[in-house]
């Protein structure tokens, strides 16, 4: 009921997978000389149309799916054909290499949307590069910024997000029952299946050398944080009280008729808050026994499933989120004079600095800012403060002490 | 394809709860008085057949399925009942209520299993109760004990485990919208739906008080500890070099022949070691903001999925595991004396410690057993120790040094 | 350098708590007639004063810091009382007594500032029983409730998890080096030492049957989570733009003068945030081998110290935030205003349902109110509104659309 | 007490590296021209020799330490100087380089005992690449390996693991109070800054976008797999049942003087439990609030400081454990032995395949690898067999069926 609104791996993306490496190796081992051309021919006609749930059924008492599947597709092919299935490879070979593919596919489609949802913050950064709005430091109003730079710090996240997972090695599995190759010893076959499945060859089988399974965890934990702190901001400045962006559509209420809800945000949040955990139990599986787990690796199936459904998912929404976000620069403006300049108090002080030492300025204009007088008339009116009403104006003006922040913002976009 | 290795709960589970808890509420509001009698019926004859995948498709825009179920309904009965359903409740009354049903019915499941694996293995203690074996501390040989308080630990550890499971609150949840029960203001009808559901009445609704989810979770979580606990004991039990048990029927291998691998326990331990990482997430998920969450709300249910069909199915293959278990107990004896007595070192210890002190007699006792010498004659002909031949192999018979071993099984039998 | 500011546990906690359970060991042995009663006097009078650095880096070696302070012990007293120093005992059954005696320390300081926070809880909800605020979900504004009830949640929320707390497990441990009290077998001393300590007696030793470990981890989980949902409220609530709460005193900032933060809450989120991560560690840590873990054991006793310590700390600093708690009035009613009556949309369509079916009404006062007109206005100016400008205004009052809010509340506060 | 187990970071090292940020600033403000000279100079004269205890009860009120050191930074130096401390920075910006600077002087030490260790596998490989033993897999017998090829596979891991660290970007922080550099506006400052502590520049200030924390979280757990992984294996080859290594020198046991426990492995193993849950709450922390997180900043601070103590010391003690591992060539050749020459059936198989076809060698020779009497005189027996007993040793030889396993050795090797 949920996979729409979270994101799954289908089944049948991953017999897809498990019957694609079946057939790479058959492959290989023909291109190697170690079986008949034929067989592998054969072979790799068969499609990846078996029954899931039979299949799945099946792997309970072997404990996992390719056992039955070898069975089916020795079925399929001669008698003659079926004697090269799955020839010298063990279970986690086609288990691991169809895991990658499966891994692959999802990152490969996550790229592309992080790469629409950066191209749409960079579209913001641009636009609003002059947006004054107020940054919030610990939820309080803390100083004037742009909306240009707070779309540029998520534009470099979500790059750095994206690169991470471009670094990814997904590399094919072949090493036999116990890593050694025992059935054919031919360390081209493992090259060769690679090359076949476009995955890379690794140094040496790794099936109880979790590495790549634990930095696809870390990875895809790096980018839950960056999409779930995009949400997280968008969803406290669509907060009612705020109201400085919204969705391009709301979602509804089932007995509420004036809600618009955040429901991009809001789903993204779930999914980022649930990634935590499915990475922790990933690296937690990579202490694996000996040459073949018993249970680590089992372990891993169903926590990839749910990584790779629900960052695809959450990807695709994010593009969507920044891409049709709706922002009110009025009520960005509004806001930042809010506290009747109070959020300009550095500025004052920094003005006031090369009079009086920044020390006692900032105790000086502290009090003052606490006094809960209206901060102009109060800074107007005592005689400690050595500006005139034109300096106090341009120190008041937001506008003017935005730092670096468009510099910043050109810097991100430069990218 | 991993739904029967490693359970799933299903999209009907959740649909027929939500339903039921549509169905619960018309009931509890036409026996308050708030709607006709009639509605009531209509709405509670509706069965439960919607397409799971279709609302789920359509949640995406709202953020959750009770919005499109609760039209599917209205169009299920007439114009004037279609009025009356979900009257007063807000999605999060009818989702919250529904994952209650479904834990619940997962639950009770769990401890049926629980309960038969429990029996198993006060059967085993009862029937190895004088089955000497050796003790294993830090995966070394300790001393003797008996296989018997092995059982009667697991036994202690599943009932305590399922004490936490009797223990937890399965309460309904409706406050509507905003949990003041704003439309109909009557508190009878809270206490009614809860009645008609068999759910606990909360003192008053807990729609960002996740109290109860994190509790389930602690107690998923005790759970999956104490099932692994089993599952790697009887892993390592299993191990080729140590033989002591066997699975009923072993897991074969793609490509080894000879292998029969312990399958359940291996899947159990998979299950196992998932389950810390998802409690996690829904711990993680408590912090709930205001009146309803932006997104740790809908974090939980997938969470909630996962972690109730993987221990639903943990347990009932604990339950098998522990039923058909293999002991070999000749192989148990002969473990024991592998180290050719040294095990039985701190009772020589003891049977010394009277005529020469504790000290000195574990500094001498030391020396001869990591002297490389058969302990039992570096024993004899050492002129320090003052022990007869006989008190010596007194000292040396394992099953004279199982301490307290049979009163704790008797103990653990008699709960 | 964060040990103030996060909590700990201290080396000394440790130590008391050793030397603690080691003097208890000895009087029960003498109580039970196993050793004489000089000898557990002597051992009882041996001040709890070791150089806890010395011991940690001897611990190294074996590791845990139980075999050092044996030898330690033993040089403080004669060498005749020497001898029955950690007589029959395994380290393990010293460290997870001292665990359980560290634990229960902390938890029954833990419950002092539960119940304290809880009663500033109860006397926010009496004193603010009718103080209207605006209820939001999705952070989007919903409907009016009462701070009364939002107190009455959290009270709610803290007795709950107080209860979770008390119903905790603290159990001694004595079984000697493998469970079977080989050594003296004598059951009566575990019993006699359980009670010395003011600890349960467990059924059978629990050397690796971790549920003790596990609901304690559980319990905290779900305090962490009752804990960080106050503060994020709070945090929320005092957010510049929405002012309805403030903590008693702001954490001033580095930079700017005008800063008040809510240091309290931000500070309990911290640790709230991390207890997930550390619950999840010791529920991995419960699948422990045969009769003493290799490891995961020993990955108990950190994450037991940061658990206890920031959870202590986040308790008493809980207390002292809700206790100091300051309401705005005033400014909860102007945000319950702040979008012209639309929050009262589902009051209208309430008002009108009888009339012509909620249905339409829905239909009718979505329309209406998201048409960008001032919502009063245009429900007085359209004709398919049958309601007199009387009703309208007592349909748009917030006060008169409270449903069940002050029963709630009040039954609450009959806890 | 449990520092020297389990690996710390120190409040000096904290200390150091605040202070050193706070000199990096004014000398990087110095050299841009922004403070005089001779203010920096009195500046990175002081020394970090502050109370941190102090520090540390003082940065309760304001959430952060750097506020108290500010100001004992300034008692030090002359008023004029004074006024030069910390100008134009964010508390943010000191704690995040301070806390780049502990993570990189970590990671350094970690580099060195990684390479230290992956030495030492290279020349247990290299000496051990003829050393057959068994291959196990789900903890059964397989088939033959070496375990030259087992040090190998170590060896990959931890270089990938060490990769995976040289890798990490450590940037310095450093943006004033909402990342605009609203003091004095010179990117220049920032650039100096980090090259004045050798640190990476980055695009802009990261103060909400947490990736570097995340990133370093994904490589502290993937290195955390790997030693764990190393650790399980020598522990479960160093049980008293399989006793093919043993460490250095064994930890003994309070209580059993024959006992010699792998103590390096188990705390390594305990090490390795602990990481995932701080890594996961590492991930967590990512999502922060607009321009500074309200707790989920916090939350990094402790778990920083677990993840750097816990890992540092679990690389030096692999380091140590893996240096100094006793390996038995005579049980491993042993062990392979135990069974009868089944764990060869995958290679009788392969001898048979060219007559019969693999299928229905597999299942002659499964039938009589399962038939309980001894392998080699059922398969001499055995009509079907058209082998000499010749062949039949020649496939019962675990030596002559290695299959690629120098090969792989070879490899790993020349990395």
């Amino acid at each position: 009921m949920f996979e729409a609104l979270f994101g799954t791996t289908s089944a049948q993306a991953w017999l897809t997978a498990l019957v694609d490496a079946e057939k790479a190796l058959a492959t290989a081992l023909a291109e190697a000389g170690v079986i008949p051309g034929q067989a592998a021919s054969e072979i790799a006609a068969v499609p990846a149309d078996f029954d899931t749930a039979e299949l799945g059924r099946q792997a309970v008492s072997v404990g996992n799916p390719v056992v039955p599947l070898v069975r089916r597709l020795r079925e399929r092919v001669s008698a003659d054909a079926g004697r090269y299935v799955h020839l010298g490879a063990t279970s986690q070979d086609i288990m691991d290499t169809a895991a990658m593919l499966v891994a692959k596919n999802a990152v490969d489609g996550m790229l592309v949307d992080l790469s629409a949802a950066a191209d749409a913050c960079a579209s913001l950064a641009r636009e609003h590069r002059d947006t004054v709005m107020i940054a919030r430091t610990l939820m309080q109003h803390a100083l004037p910024t742009t909306f240009g730079l707070k779309c540029a710090g998520w534009l470099v996240s979500l790059d750095e997000a994206a690169e991470n997972l471009r670094r990814l090695r997904f590399s094919a599995q072949l090493g036999g029952a116990v890593g050694t190759l025992s059935v054919f010893s031919d360390t081209a076959v493992p090259r060769l299946f690679a090359a076949e499945l476009g995955l890379d060859e690794p140094v040496i089988p790794w099936h109880t050398n979790r590495t790549r399974m634990g930095e696809l965890a870390g990875a895809f934990g790096v980018l839950a944080g960056v999409l779930g702190k995009i949400a997280l901001d968008v969803t406290l400045l669509a907060q009612t009280e705020v109201g400085e962006v919204a969705e391009s559509s709301g979602g509804g209420s089932s007995t509420m008729p004036h809600k618009q809800n955040p429901v991009r945000s809001v789903l993204i949040t779930a999914a980022a808050k649930r990634i935590p955990g499915l990475v922790a139990t990933m690296l937690a599986a990579m202490p694996q026994e000996h040459e073949r787990a018993a249970g680590a690796w089992h372990a891993e199936w169903e926590t990839l499933n749910s990584l790779c459904g629900t960052l695809s998912t959450a990807c695709a929404r994010t593009r969507d989120l920044i891409t049709g976000l709706r922002v009110d620069r009025d009520r960005m403006r509004a806001n930042v004079d809010m506290t009747g300049g109070l959020v300009m108090a550095e500025a004052v002080v920094t003005a006031l600095a090369p009079s009086m030492g920044r020390a006692t300025a900032s105790e000086v204009v502290t009090e003052l800012a606490t006094s809960g007088r209206p901060f102009r008339a109060a800074l107007l009116a005592d005689p400690r403060i050595s500006l005139s009403e034109e300096d106090i104006d341009r120190a008041l003006d937001p506008a003017g002490y935005l730092g670096s922040a468009n510099e910043w913002t050109d810097r991100a976009l430069r990218r």
